[in-house]
This record gives structure tokens, sequence and C-alpha cells, in this order.
């Protein structure tokens, strides 16, 4: 996948639980030298210790593409951002409270630095891009070991200082207790292995053996993956009732099931709403290079004038420019 | 209560499921007039015997106060409004679907008509004028028979069409049977009064009533109310996790119990939260007669310029204007 023309390349980096990914833009929209590192782990000092790594990358991809001298840089990490002031407010994952990315990471690599969301910068690439891009009330969940979202209202993002998208922490009903539970804990890829394992008794590798064994007829395994589906639509009738979502865009692991998770979750859907519009349920296209993109068109942003951020000339060629595309 | 000024008088229809409220604001930001007359309800054509009326209380108020002839008319409806596009797509209880009403009340009254939803034209009331109007991601609830919304997002209203806000038909956990009912049937001050009566076996006047009570140590009544709070505080929630709400108003009927209502809904709400920002929650300002006024708001904003639309002046001097009312 290549981002259109720009003034200049841009370094990207898409700071991830596991792994951390870098990568550099060149003007011409092309991602070179991507490369995936473990991100650091350091109790004491979490962000820090992270945009030592990304400087350290930055200079190795600064050594093997001296022709593609970076004019900016994006850096995306998961948990609660404030974009707008470079905090990186909270990550219960990474250990971070109130830690100012974009002044740190500015020092760090003599560049201006765009810092955002992972979740919401790689969904306004595929809202950009995606099949989604026709409507403007969108929410994007990405399905994971954990869920994320992006909520676009209007066509625009809904950030909230950072604290809007949280579905994964959304109530829903528990499906082993009397009362409520969040969605992440019944609808993710993770909880689906783990509810499978702890009512089985048996170990899994992932949500994906779950499904394989409720394909061949176990009751259990297909208990557990509908109870995924359940939560996953009860979130979803929430965000219809509350903010009007049209589509739904499904990407993580957990939308590799395709079908098998789309369809019941559209029907569940369905008998869950009641005279509200029913919102398209669709799979994400732009697969798990959506955050370094994301990064990359953020930091291509600070660049002036922003030609990088047109469309992608010919990469979804079965997608005909809409009506807003026959303006351009 | 009156507006600021304006270019010129306006007429303002507030229709409900119940009356059909009109009123002449003139050019000062005067109410002259306010009239009340029951919903006609007619169910071969209800949106025409609505609109009929409507002309008629035009051609009344007219004739009552030539001094301030109107140059435009607001007209406010419940249900899925489309005001973009003119169209009242579906209400329940009056029971039109996708019926023209700008088009068809222009043609009654001879005038530019501005047509919109009954609470969202209250709550954008409220929201400029009311206790939230520091706040930028704010859900109104009106809270009466039923329950609707108003939601603002980055300090605009979030309509998707006319689809947001239907918080009475979220999915909330049922506190009679195992599984999912509706905000409406569980929080309201309808069904509060309804499932009190079901469970007792005791007609009551109302949610008030049933308040009464519970203040009485009456276990059900107490158990009755502490289910409508639950369910309130979780709708609450949900809109906190997905658009990341900083305030909700309450207002309608049930919002008359004041801190009865309000304390348990905070205490509940940060119960139900988790790493998630806390709203301020608070009770609506405006009062009953905020749709007439959204409504002449909507039809002071088709007169040009829109100097009607400045800030209340002497209003609430409680309330000394913050940062952004020491720019005007």
């Amino acid at each position: 996948m290549v981002l259109g023309a720009a003034e200049a390349a841009v370094l990207a980096f898409d700071v991830g639980g596991t792994d951390l990914k870098a990568g550099l833009v060149d003007a011409e929209g092309r991602v070179l030298g991507m490369r995936r590192v473990p991100t650091p782990h350091d109790a004491g000092r979490p962000a820090e210790a992270i945009l030592d790594r990304v400087a350290e990358l930055a200079r190795d991809l600064a050594a093997e593409f001296p022709q593609a001298p970076a004019k900016a840089a994006g850096v995306i990490v998961p948990g609660i951002v404030d974009s707008g002031a470079g905090i990186g407010i909270y990550s219960a994952n990474l250990g971070w409270r109130d830690f100012p990315f974009t002044a740190e990471a500015e020092r760090r690599l003599g560049l201006p630095v765009a810092f955002n969301h992972d979740v919401r910068s790689a969904s306004a690439v595929e809202h950009r891009y995606g099949g989604s891009r026709e409507f403007d009330d969108v929410v994007v969940m990405v399905v994971g070991t954990g869920i994320a979202a992006a909520v676009f209202s209007g066509g625009e993002a809904v950030t909230a200082g950072g604290f809007a998208g949280e579905l994964g922490h959304a109530l829903v009903p528990d499906p082993d207790h009397p009362g409520s539970t969040i969605l992440e804990a019944v609808g993710s890829a993770g909880a689906i292995a783990k509810r499978y394992t702890a009512h089985s008794g048996t170990p899994v590798a992932g949500a994906r053996e779950v499904l394989e064994r409720a394909r061949g007829g176990e009751a259990l395994a297909a208990r557990i993956w509908a109870d995924a589906v359940d939560a996953l639509a009860f979130s979803i009738c929430q965000c219809v009732s509350i903010i009007g979502t049209e589509a739904i865009v499904i990407g993580g692991g957990l939308a590799e099931a395709g079908e098998e998770l789309l369809a019941p979750l559209r029907a569940r859907v369905d008998q869950m709403l009641d005279f509200h519009r029913r919102p398209v349920i669709i799979r994400a296209q732009l697969g798990q290079d959506a955050g370094l993109l994301g990064a990359a068109m953020n930091a291509r942003a600070l660049l002036a004038p922003v030609s990088g951020q047109a469309p992608l000339a010919a990469q979804a060629p079965e997608h005909a420019p809409g009506p807003a595309g026959a303006t351009r």
C-alpha cells in the first residue's frame, strides 16, 4: 500500500503493547524500511524507554535512506491520548500517566512530531480509504486481545479530549453472572479463548480454535462464540441509539473470521434494535499496517501544503470514486 | 425568560404528544401570547391536522399582535426528524412517516419555516444558556413519560440525519427478567409509576408518589426508584464510554425530584465506570418552555443577520461569563 504524494518524507511509529512498528514514508508515498521490534517495557520510565527506542529507529532509517530525509514524524500509542495537548494521559498496558509525548519525541528526533491515538489514527485511514468512506456516522472497532474503537460523527472524529471510543470498557450483560461486565471481557478475541478455557478446562491457542470447535459442532464453543457476538451486538446497538451510527467497521484479529463473525452479528443487531436505522456492518480493509499509515498521515498533516492527504490513487480499483470523488 | 434582540418577530410552535404550544417572540425577545392547546390526533392525516391547527394559531397571533409581524416560524416535533431535508421521518406517538413538514408548513404559513426536533431544539437552548454551557461534550436527557435526548460532541449537535439521541430505546439490563429491555421501560417517570403498580397491584398517580412512598420507607417503592436510577446510570455510562461525555443534563418531569434523583445517579455512575472520566450530572435549568424558545431560536436563524442568537443578557446572573464570554 502506498499513500499519495507529499512535500517530503515522514517517519511513522506505531507503538503497540507487544511490538513497535517503524517506517519511513517517502514523498511519493512509499513505505520504506518498515520494521517491527519488541516494545520496550520499563516499569520505571515506560514512555522514555519507548521514545529512546523510537529515536534509535529514526537514526537507523535516516542512515538507510539518506535520499529521503524526513521532515516530520508521527507517533501513535494506545490508551487515553490528548493529541491536542500532546499528552499520553494513561496507558493500562504500557504504564504511563500524563506523559508529554509530543515534547519529548520532538526533543529526541529534532523534528515536528504529530502524536495521536493508535486506533483513532488507524481508523482515520480506514474511514478515509476503506469501505465506510461514503458514510459520515461511523464507528471503527478493533477487536483483538482487547477492544478499542474510533468514533466519527458527521464525518468528524469524536475525541472528547481523548476519552471517546472506550468501547472495550463499555458495559454489556454478563453471560456468566447476573449483572454487567465490560465488552472486552466477553466480545474480544482474548476473551473468547479465555472464557472457553475457563468453562471447559481445556486450553486453546486462541479465538480461532474456539471457532473451529464451534464449526465442528461443539456446543460450548458455539455458546462462547455466540456470547461474543451478543456482546458486540449490544455495544453496536448502543452506538446506534446514542449517535445514530450508520456503519460499523470491524478490524483486528477477530475480523479474520469474516462472515462467520459478521453474519450472526448483523442478525443479532437487527433483533436487538427497535425502530432504529440498521447500520451497515463491514470488515476493515486496511489490515495491520493501518496504524503506521495513520501515523504517517498525521505527520504529513504537519507539512504544508498537506497534499499528502490526497486520496489513494489506484489503491482499491473496485471502489470507483463516489459523488465526493467526482468533484475532485 | 426572554431571548435577546433580533431583526424581527418570529412564530414558535412546539408540537407535543399531548399539547401544542404556540407563541410569538417579538424582535426584543419577549414571548407574547403564549398558548397551549390539545394536539390534534387524526389517524388518517396526523401531520396535516397538526399543521392546520398551527396555521390557525398563527392567524390568531397575527391578529392579536399586529405590531409584531412575524418574518419566520419555527416548528418542532417529536420522533425522528431530518431537519436538513425538512422531513418528519417517524413519530410513534403522533403517527406520521416521511412527512414534508417544512414545505407544508411554509405553504400554510406563507413564511420561511425552521423545522426541527423538539428535544434537540430545547436542548440546544439548554446547552447554550444552562448549566452545561462550558462543556463541549454533553448529553441532555429529557426524562418524563418517555425519554428523549440530545447529544453534543465537540460543541456541535450530533444528529446523524435525525437518528441520534434515541436513548429512550437504548438497551439496559431488565430488572424483572434475565436479558435486556429499553431505558424508557425502566428509567422514565412513566415506567416508575407503571412498574410500581405492576409489582404492587396499587395504582399510583405518578413517579412522584412512588418517590414519596420510598421516602416513607416502603421497600418496593425504593427498589423501583433504584431500578430507574440504575437504568439511567447504565445509559449515562454508555455515553461516557462511547463519546466521552463530560456533562449530563437531566430535564423533564423526573428531574423535579432534584437531588433525590441526581445524588444516587452520580453514585451509581461512579460505581459503574472504570478508569473513565466521571461526567458532571446536573439538572436542566430552563424548564418546559425550552422547546418554544428552541423553536424561536431556530426561526431566528432564518433571519439575517442572526443577531437574535446573542446570549441572554441578564438571565442567569449567578453564572458569570466564562473564558468564552470574556472575549465577547
